[in-house]
């Protein structure tokens, strides 16, 4: 079961009445995209990926607020949301009212030499990430290769995008299973924690919950954002900070948290058993299933 | 005048008689790609771009031979490398016999959890370069914010790889272009010379000409070893060594040197006149229209 809407460009401040008709279904088995698309040949665009769960799409606020923000550092039209918002709801529409979907959206710069960005989504069935939540994941800490303040310095790097670039990210996934874990933390030249390939760190120290500062070399994470939010309501100091990779083995648990597979416990850090959380991991993933705007 | 053809994967050593049934011509306006394709989701695939100088494809088996090591680098499967000979030479003989084409070859990991990567090429007419070989460029540094030494440390980096994740690339040119300047060289985190976004690096001092060497951090230029030969074959002295961002500023002249701009003399580097040498410039991209294998 799978959805895929194309998108017509449209200006980000085009007041249209009629949305539904600036969108189409298309086969998801069939060819929809030409071979001059710039998101193929350079990697050139961005993209979200939001969960939808049980007929509800998790935090579309956050994740179009960042596609937005994606599109403005890589110099793209700047999406209509209001577009996206109705091309989401009719995704979501046309899915089962039950189990887990990954709808991503994607923003591409278009054909080369083309008049307009192309832009669709996609949902697919999530996969079965139960026993990841429940039992935790083995991670190792790579080298990103840059400063952690590399973003500030060179902004054409586009670290606090999402784009469609992410062979690296994949490289580094490739590079963890190959030493036996499912995972990895990116770290810093100079020594700093900065965020999975395709998740965000949390660390708890004592009652203290700290995420690396999103100072532009990695993305802010929806996922991680949300769960802040519901441990200040209920009462948890949380923090943005540098945070050292010393640091990771002094912390008294560690989860990688992402928007489909959700709050991931750390067991094992490079290649040494971690102490793990089960229950409040639990915690985490329960309220995270919950409905989230 | 465009030409697209679609290549059936075929393992490496296959042996078929019949290669021109492995592939097929689409249009290039038409929808060729899915949706799922990893190119576009994840910038996750390799890709070449060969010029074609009045019905010769430059220089096929060095960019075959670099198609092949970017692919071995991203772990995707090797290429058939006499079925890209076939199918280059099928799409040599569907363009006009005079004039200058760019032609891409990619090779994409395929469909998301897909049996097999997809693989395609794409010659179109090159852009109008007779004024830039002729004129020059001006050129900005730009920090690519890797050590030189990045690569051997951290191969995930996949910066050896000529792969499609080139977003900061493309936006390294605009910011190039927003200084006012037509191209970039980056420079490495601690003070090395490495490369232009889509080119290679040559310095003549006095009469010897060098090129960053290439460590694993950049590519193995196949125009810079192309010129290289030549200039070699002519008593010229060449080297291949670790180049100080310094020594910019001491050199008798510098070039950008690519696949289908060919070389591009440097006439402003960072605000400042630069020595060009046009009679040099013309000799070399004289030797670069002419028929290379």
């Amino acid at each position: 079961m799978t959805v895929t809407l194309l998108l017509e460009p449209l200006p980000a401040d085009a007041r249209i009445d009629d949305l539904a008709s600036t969108f189409r279904e298309v086969p998801a088995d069939a060819p929809a995209l030409r071979v001059g698309e710039l998101s193929t040949q350079r990697g050139d665009g961005v993209f979200e990926t939001i969960s939808v769960t049980d007929g509800h799409a998790q935090e579309t606020g956050p994740h179009l607020d960042r596609l937005r923000n994606s599109a403005v550092i890589c110099e793209l039209p700047e999406p209509n949301l209001a577009q996206w918002r109705a091309a989401i709801a009719a995704a979501v529409a046309l899915l089962p009212a039950r189990g887990e979907f990954a709808l991503k959206l994607v923003l591409s710069r278009g054909v080369e030499h083309g008049p307009a960005p192309t832009a669709w989504l996609h949902a697919a069935p999530a996969a079965d990430f139960a026993r990841v939540r429940e039992q935790g994941i083995s991670v190792v800490t790579l080298d990103r290769g840059y400063a952690h303040d590399a973003a500030a310095k060179a902004p054409w790097l586009l670290l606090g995008a999402k784009t469609l670039s992410y062979a690296t990210n994949m490289a580094a996934l490739r590079e963890a299973r190959r030493r036996g874990a499912d995972d990895t933390i990116f770290v810093s030249s100079d020594g700093f924690v900065m965020e999975g390939p395709t998740s965000s760190v949390i660390l708890r120290h004592g009652e203290v919950y700290s995420t690396p500062a999103p100072s532009g070399a990695i993305l802010h994470g929806t996922t991680q954002m949300s769960l802040f939010d519901h441990l200040a309501e209920t009462g948890r100091t949380t923090e943005y900070r540098d945070v050292r990779v010393e640091e990771l083995s002094t912390a008294d648990a560690v989860w990688l948290v992402s928007s489909v597979r959700l709050a991931a416990g750390v067991t094992e850090l490079d290649g040494a058993v971690f102490p793990y959380d089960a229950d409040e991991t639990r915690a985490f993933n329960d309220y995270l299933l919950t409905p989230r705007d």
